[in-house]
């Protein structure tokens, strides 16, 4: 990296000193410094530490939060390692969350984006680790398996929407099973009880946590399990509106679909073969996508992925807060979303 | 904020020390420390450098970059303020560029998202100034005039996708007239004469800009701009189904609309009236905006917004590399991206 060159700064005013606030508070410079870095054990006066703290709020003085960082041992930065804020609407809430939930304790944000990109990653760890960060989040836009890079292990870190099988890695994940139970019952509690499956062609913890989900909802119901109402389709519009004609095949009064994307194409399906939904076909999705799930006509009944509460349980099991448990990732809670592409079956 | 309980680190190997790298490379720690702040003033044989450099990246040795930042008196981070980072696509774009043109030039960028809660801003622009940051972008997630909040004007800052009267202030915008004369040109050059434009509701930048170049591409083409086919609807799905019966009045071959997610409602409205797109009226969108513009049926014909280029031209600003006018802010291009929502209109 190389260094940029020098700007002019016209007309800035100059910050405010130390020294100008030690004059201001009548005090040597020595005291003002143990004040600012919160130095309990010296000897001040509680009077000249509010004579202190009162100059420096006149003043408007910023301490130097690099110098407090030596000083302390430790930055109070965490550090968020993201895949893809650029080209996905998870990263996003993530990001929220995790944010929230470290200023809470102090901590700031310190976030790098990859874009997946390996050798970006690998600088933009080596710099975290640089900042003496307290810790850092690694995430990822969908749910997967991970290698960990050698570098993360230097540092204390959370793997956020992913996980590992190595030992002694921390891991918050959504609970795909719970998710995709969750899923079935919005279209069960309906009297739905022919309801088809589109899953997603490509593997993944969501491909087989959601399915089982869908399994587990349909045996509480007494419902035996049909591998004949489950498709699959690329988990996107496209793939959604091409699964129609199969899907109709069935002959089910509902469908899951494996995400929002893939409701939104099976709707431009379902309208060009002149289907009402929710009247002809209830429709349920997966992910509570912003901008899709609201907003297609019916408004989407969904599941939402928890993507806030990824962040902020990460920062939590990172700074010890919450408890981490030994083998397996931490499930986060996948919760309803309904609107109305659902309603009761009418009576046969 | 309060500081979070300290955490056990099990197990993790300890960091590599200063010392450890003076033994290893036969030289005192002053030498090791002389090399690794770049002092080259300091007199060392380009043989001994050698010998230290080999030796931090056999053992792996990290530079505490707190330390450097106290040694040169300034540090590597670039502040970035967003506004929506969790509820729009469109900060993460800005992030991406902004993110891509710091590390080019050897600096991280420390990213505070606000969901527009002005305490927290206060707090993030705070922490920055603490951080020393070299300068900071103040960005919103949509095109629009902006207070310049009071400490933002202790440091260097460059306002991106927002800008302000004030003067001495640098900001970069996209620019939305030569936008909105991309997207008529679109239909223009498809043979299309008697073309709607569904506005915004909302008054702001991007709703006086995209109209402007609405009415200057056709008066280019020698058109009279006929305001009766200017109608107007609140930018979103809901905004453009809604505003399919008053569209329809028009007898327009051809309708531009504000932005992608007016667009996706205008098309389940055209549906619904049994109307083909492109074969009975041609569609144009604004944004191109993810999950949306590519994925739409048929995929929509639209200029993007320029995000990824606003958060790289801020950064540049910001550091003096690319000049930054006097008065107005500087535009970025709004580039065109034809999919297949127009076609050539045919002969009467």
């Amino acid at each position: 990296m190389g260094a940029a060159a020098p700007l002019e700064r016209p007309g800035r005013p100059q910050p405010v000193t130390l020294r100008q606030v030690a004059e201001a508070a009548g005090v040597s410079t020595a005291t003002v410094s143990l004040v600012v870095n919160k130095k309990k054990t010296a000897r001040i006066s509680d009077e000249t530490r509010q004579r202190v703290r009162d100059a420096i709020r006149d003043l408007g003085y910023r301490p130097n939060a690099m110098a407090q960082t030596l000083v302390s041992g430790s930055s109070r930065f965490i550090g968020l390692v993201a895949d893809a804020i650029a080209t996905t609407p998870f990263a996003g809430q993530i990001i929220h969350g995790a944010q929230d939930e470290a200023w809470k304790h102090g901590y700031a944000l310190l976030i790098a984006n990859t874009e997946g990109n390996r050798e970006l990653e690998t600088d933009a760890i080596a710099m975290m680790l640089e900042y003496k960060v307290r810790g850092i989040l690694y995430s990822t836009w969908f749910h997967r398996p991970t290698d960990i890079p050698a570098s993360l292990k230097e540092s204390d870190f959370v793997l956020v929407n992913c996980f590992s099988t190595e030992p002694g890695s921390r891991a918050v994940v959504p609970d795909e099973i719970q998710g995709g139970r969750s899923a079935t019952e919005i279209l069960l509690k309906h009297g739905h009880r022919r309801i088809a499956f589109i899953n997603a062609t490509i593997p993944a913890p969501a491909k087989d946590g959601r399915l089982q989900g869908y399994r587990e909802a349909l045996e509480a119901e007494g419902i035996p399990f049909d591998a004949g109402l489950v498709l699959e389709a690329y988990p996107d519009q496209e793939g959604g509106y091409g699964a129609t004609e199969e899907l109709l095949k069935r002959e089910a009064t509902a469908v899951y679909c494996y995400n929002d994307r893939m409701a939104m194409g099976l709707y431009d399906g379902l309208r060009e073969h002149g289907l009402s939904i929710p009247e002809d076909i209830a429709v349920v999705g997966f992910d509570n996508q912003e901008v899709i799930a609201a907003h297609v006509r019916p408004p989407l009944s969904t599941v939402a992925l928890p993507h806030y509460e990824l962040g902020a349980a990460g920062v939590r099991m990172l700074l010890g807060l919450e408890e981490a448990p030994a083998a397996d990732p931490t499930k986060i809670h996948c919760p309803t979303v309904e609107r109305n592409s659902v309603r009761a079956l009418a009576p046969a």
